[in-house]
């Protein structure tokens, strides 16, 4: 490869709030994004909350000619919601579904039914491997009173574990999607410290879009307004992330974000805002000094976001556990209640009570039986991401007594001196 | 490093059948594995069926001088049951839970509350990166009818695509576990066939231990003989695999399995049979020939498998989709029956009966409408495991058109004339 080199990638994000039957003017919105992505004929389109099949199937016949490679990420009950256009072929796929996504019983949040995952995509451009991800991590409904938030750290940490593992070999990473998380979320920086991606966002020196870069504004006429009561600007939400390994150098071109209306016809394409990013590969580093223009670089050092995530999923495995042993307790008073109403039955006393609540309690303890099987599950699952994290910080530790050396090797996943 | 470097390799592998209250003389078995697996000690134990989290922590204690690193993975609701102990520290390690595990109205047989996975160690021997895995699949209950195939047919998919995309930068990956798959079996198939492993029992020329390198064997006094009725000889389902890449070269020096009873005691350490391996990872090809000298080669082209497993996998779709329609109309059924027993009860002509039946028929709703969400979900996961497998399928046919070299690119899913 010759050090003039270099490969432009156009990417485009959005997360499309297709509910079927809930989100409004869903059919027209959906052909708009169609006829925008085939006028603006980017590289790779990433989606997410395409929640019909019906939809995708549309887009991939609409989107055919410009993009002849695309991919629907299917798991869960509902579906993930993610898909993918491609203009370039793709060469591998896979997916991973995060352990822990809210609850089954919290109906009316439903992310539990949708099997929230991220996909990734192997892509051959100009002899370079990349790896582009995309995900869509659980909602946050409550900000002051987030039960979920001991989860989406979770799914953060396999997020970017995840992406560690499967991208060792990839001289390009790029993760596009709605995190759910602002930028100085724990979750966001684990996810950065622990990746090394970068933000487009903060990174660019041209950015044309929504103030601060927010993907869900007030402008918005599908945003429910109450959500964003405590932001006046909006919140920055979806992002476009990148990286670039081997001796390769990375940089956001430009960026756009939608703002709050169709690039054209006036009404948005969806309630979160696009996001549009001109990336640039090159051997050599780019002329500019590509430090951050906006705010304050929002990275903590790796072992204090572990050691703060670490507290995180300990305090969401304390609660899962209480919940354990409060459905053991209902689950145990079930079942004497249950043997009370046979010897009222039996003594004959109060038959038809006893007959009546049989049913009820017998309700009663397989809902607190499975309620009680579903947080096991939940304590196991962060007990899981905490050890990983756990085997993480000791090492992180270990390699900041060795020196910066030692931790960019910890980062990479790799031996120091390592042949190549 | 030196062209007359080498690395040898001990391993060992067990299915612990570790019960809590069901396993015969677990604690004494447990006993005498820490023993013996500190006597031998091996560089690395990956063990399966280790369900009680005390009997890992009994192993830990006991073998923590002579394996300082261990690791549990947990998962599901009762747990992976796998878990490991090395000689050597371990760099990293994290996991992946199979999406489909079997029914979970299957109580007696349990697997659905495992949550069965595969477990990944990266370990840095003398400048190598070796990745080692550690499984667990789907019990196999009845060979003529099969129920679970589809469904290990596709954790056998996800095994692979695991090591496939995690594997990249290894040097040297290693499987062992209890595949529940016989060597023939079309799982085991599209697991070698996807990954390259090489098979420890067909590749080496010192073999010691039962015959066909049955890993559950009738002589075994814990084995269920109704289970090996038809094979006299027992079964092999648990293996040791191995390949090794970047112009390195592996082979089994050799491989042994107990017979049915403990090596030294005489009491077996499980129901399943203990693998010994020793493997060697040179810079140069071994002086000897390491073609198959046990049978023939049980490999086929990777196109044959793959469509194989497309065709299961399609079958096991349409089963689940057989069943969503079914769970549906017994939904249906069911609300018409609530409303036939309101306006009874409205009516006042038999309210006793209409009051009693009102609750049977709300339990039919509920549990078909959590058999619908189930199979929806299998219906999915299925369809996924589908779609890359006919992805990767499309894929071999353009290469195998392109000729061999394209074919090994595909394997190891590079480019050709890729940069290192």
């Amino acid at each position: 490869m010759k050090p003039t080199f270099s490969l432009r990638l156009r990417i485009f994000n959005l997360n499309c709030w297709g509910i079927p039957f809930l989100s409004k003017c869903r059919a027209d919105r959906v052909k708009r994004l169609g006829d925008f992505l085939n006028m603006e004929s980017f590289d790779l389109a990433l989606l997410e909350e395409v929640w019909s099949e019906q939809d995708f199937q549309y887009l991939r016949q609409k989107l055919l000619p410009t993009y002849p490679a695309a991919h629907y990420f299917r798991s869960g009950i509902i579906g993930s919601g993610l898909c993918v256009f491609s203009k370039h072929p793709i060469q591998e796929f896979t997916q991973h579904v995060f352990t822990l996504n809210g609850y089954p019983y919290m109906i009316h949040h439903g992310d539990w039914f949708c099997g929230k995952a991220v996909g990734l995509l192997v892509l051959h451009l100009s002899g370079l491997v990349l790896n582009a991800y995309v995900t869509h991590l659980h909602a946050e409904y409550s900000r002051q009173k987030d039960i979920y938030l001991a989860h989406r750290v979770a799914q953060a940490w396999e997020l970017a574990q995840f992406i560690h593992h499967t991208s060792k070999k990839a001289d390009v990473v790029l993760l596009c999607g709605d995190l759910n998380l602002h930028p100085k979320d724990l979750g966001c920086r684990l996810l950065k410290e622990w990746t090394g991606l970068h933000d487009a966002y903060l990174e660019t020196r041209d950015f044309k879009g929504s103030e601060e870069g927010c993907t869900m504004v007030p402008e918005n006429c599908y945003v429910n307004q109450r959500e964003l009561e405590q932001f006046p600007l909006g919140i920055r939400i979806d992002y476009v992330l990148y990286k670039a390994v081997s001796g390769l150098y990375i940089s956001c071109k430009t960026l756009k974000t939608t703002t709050g209306s169709d690039p054209h016809s006036g009404t948005p394409l969806s309630d979160h805002e696009a996001l549009m990013a001109t990336l640039c590969v090159r051997h050599s580093p780019p002329q500019h000094d590509t430090s951050p223009t906006r705010g304050p670089a929002e990275r903590s050092p790796l072992i204090n976001v572990l050691r703060e995530a670490w507290t995180e999923l300990d305090q969401g495995m304390a609660q899962a556990r209480w919940w354990v042993t409060i459905s053991g307790y209902v689950i145990g008073l079930g079942l004497l209640l249950l043997v009370l109403l046979c010897a009222l039955a039996a003594g004959g006393g109060i038959k038809e009570i006893a007959i009546l609540l049989w049913t009820p309690s017998v309700g009663l303890v397989l809902g607190a039986g499975a309620f009680y099987l579903f947080h096991v599950q939940e304590a196991k699952g962060l007990c899981r991401a905490r050890a990983e994290l756990q085997h993480v910080l000791g090492r992180a530790r270990e390699a900041q007594d060795l020196g910066p050396e030692s931790q960019q090797a910890l980062l990479l996943g790799q031996q120091e001196g390592e042949q190549s």
